[in-house]
Formats: structure tokens, sequence, C-alpha cells
């Protein structure tokens, strides 16, 4: 299986802690996002016709979109069982925070920082101020939700245990780092949380996030946990 | 099992039809979003701490996300088997269709729809066309990509059968109507799938579509299939 990504990406760091974790052999194909390459007919027609990261391609079966790579490789029993439980009701509460996370904790923490960060540095144009005020908001709505409904009564998304779902929950959130933001301000369960997941990830969590650590230093939003 | 739905709300409709054609039964909890029951902290105690539909009760347990309720039945073996295929691959690519439709048909199709019709309807504000205009550009563009990548070279989005991943995508394509638009307009194999997909999903189909096409025909969004 070959597997393409970019650890710069969310669900591409998400994605590369679960295949090590689960101890899933891959041919590692980094992408460089910034070089464009996955925009390229070749990277489209051999990768991924959306032109995106991460994706793979096992056996010549090309898929995309990290959740149904997930869901396809668990499927085939690959996926570590803590990760991705099977039992019908802890599975529903992982799938339930993953299909919930596309339109708040994802887009809220990807667009601010996209807005704040990559568009001033790479188009070489002004930050748009109502822009970034619109996405930091739904990144702190969401945030706030992780911190008062999702962690309400239990230490990890899905109960007392680290699955996908807080690995994915925390790559988005970590990405926010990047603009010198702090996630676990005034959010207390969050920070214990975030703590936890990095501690029970590990090796692969730190391997994965290490430019994204070198990112934060930078911008000053080394977290404290 | 409660079945808390609009028939208004575009998965939920899908939901609806699938539990249908699955032939699942379910306590029918019809909400009225325009009355904003969802909102009270009645509902968000006894059926999804999230204010949202669809949702459902199953023996005490609130599961949200449409697309993790269609998972969690079809774990139990609930869902008609062709519909979410156990097959390794055609399920990998009605997963695929599922998370990629968040940021694309879903976000565009619902957007536009909001920002063109229910916000100046219900907030008597003057519609913002430059809002208008960038969902419609979103809309568009994700409509081009069903007609020219999911619709490529299969009958359907996962194959030659009709799975969730069409209903889903149809009730959302579906509610442009409302708006007046016609997705099928210079796209040829889209406008064939649509019809293909309306005359499988059959009488379901028809019942949770039925106050959509009563407002299509306000708006002039008939479809002529």
């Amino acid at each position: 299986m070959e597997y393409y990504y970019d650890l710069l990406s969310q669900p591409s760091r998400a994605l590369f802690i679960i295949l090590k974790l689960s101890k899933i052999p891959f041919e590692a194909k980094e992408i460089a996002l910034a070089t464009g390459v996955h925009l390229t007919e070749e990277y489209k027609r051999t990768a991924n016709r959306f032109g995106k990261v991460p994706c793979i391609v096992d056996n010549g079966f090309q898929l995309s979109e990290s959740i149904a790579i997930l869901r396809y490789l668990a499927h085939q029993k690959k996926i570590a069982a803590d990760l991705y439980p099977s039992d019908c009701k802890i599975r529903a509460r992982v799938d339930e925070y993953l299909e919930w996370q596309h339109e708040n904790v994802r887009m809220g923490c990807a667009m601010y920082f996209r807005k704040k960060v990559i568009e001033p540095m790479f188009l070489k144009s002004q930050p748009d101020e109502n822009e970034i005020q619109k996405w930091f908001y739904l990144m702190e709505k969401s945030l706030d939700i992780v911190e008062n409904q999702w962690l309400l009564n239990t230490k990890f998304i899905a109960g007392d245990k680290v699955t996908a779902a807080d690995i994915f929950a925390a790559c988005e959130i970590e990405q926010t780092t990047m603009a010198g933001y702090d996630p676990c301000k005034n959010r207390p369960k969050l920070k214990i949380w975030l703590k936890a997941v990095r501690e029970n990830a590990d090796f692969p969590y730190n391997e994965a996030h290490k430019q994204v650590y070198q990112w934060a230093a930078r911008m000053g939003g080394t977290l404290e946990l």
C-alpha cells in the first residue's frame, strides 16, 4: 500500500499516526503541498483524482478521504482494535465525532490557520480581518463544544480510551498553534485531554508533529501541557 | 427506535428514505425546524445535545450525525445490503463520497439555498449577493465534479447500483430546486442519474420529497427528468 501525505496536513498526520500505531506497513509517498505537485495531472491520474492528500493506493485501488481510508482498513481488520472499537455504541460515538468534526473543529481551526497564516504568507496578500474573525469565532465555538460536550463525562471523546476520534481531533487542534493560538487557554479539560492523547499516541504522534512543533515555536504557540 | 427529523432537511430525508427502504421500524418524531423546538433544552436533553436533526434514540442511546447513524445501523446489519454493500471496495467508495460531500455538494447546495431563500425569508434581510455568489460558485463546482468525476464511468456513484451515497447526494441536490435552480442543466449524466435514483428509491423518495416538490413548483424549479 502506498500512502501519500504531507505532515503539515492535519488528516495526513492523523492517518499517519493511526497507520503507525496499528503497525500497518506502507510505502511512504511524502508530498509537499507547497510545491503544488498534488495538482499535476500525473498525481491526479496515479494517486488521487481530486488532487489532495492524504490518499492511498492499495494494490491499484485508489482511495481518498482520510475517514473513508480509516474505515476501509478497519473493514479489513487492520486498524488497532482500541483505535476503532468493534463495540457498536463506542464505534458509533467515534463515527459521530468524525462526522461532526467536518463543519466544526476541522473547518474552524483549518480556515483560521489558512486565513491568518497561509494566505498572507503564500499569496502575499494583506490578512483579511473580517475573514479571520469569522473563522476565529467558529474555531472558538467548536473548541468550546469539545470542552463542554465531547469531554463532558469522559476522559476521551468516546470513553476511557484513545480512539481515532481523539487522534483526528488532536491533529486539527495542534494546527492552531502554528498561528500562535493557545487552544487550551480557559479549557482545562481540553488541556488534560490533549496531554493524554500526546502521551498515548507517543512516538508516531511526535514524529508526525515534528514540523508543527517547530513552526509553533517560531510563532510563540508552543503548548505547555 | 425513535427517529427525529424534518423532511425539509436534506440528511433527514436521506436517512428517512434509507430507513424505509431497509424496512427498519421507527417511531416517527417529526420536528419542524422553523418552530425552533430543536433548540429547546428539553430537545437537547432527550434527543440531541447539539440541537439538530436528524438523530435517533435507540433504546436510550442517543446518536446524531446522519452518516454515523447509517453506519451504526449497518453495523447491526439492519441497512439493506445494496444500500451499504459489504464488499470492501464498494463500501469504501460509498464512504469516500459521503466524506467528500461535506465540504462540497452539501456545503455548496445547502448554503446557496440558505443565503438565497431561507435568510431573506426568515430574517427579512436583503439577500447578500456576495455571499450568494460565493456559495453558488461552490455549488456549481461541486455539481460539476459529480458530473465529471463521480459519474465518469459508472451509472451510480459507487457502481451499477443505487447506494446510500446516491441517496444522500440526491437529497442535497434536490434542495437547490427550492431556490429555483436547475442542477441538471448542462449536466446530462447528472440528469440521467437523478432520474434513476428517484425511480430506484421510489415510494419513500417521493414521500420524503413531497414538500420539496411543492416548494420547487412555487419557485419555478420543478425538474423535468
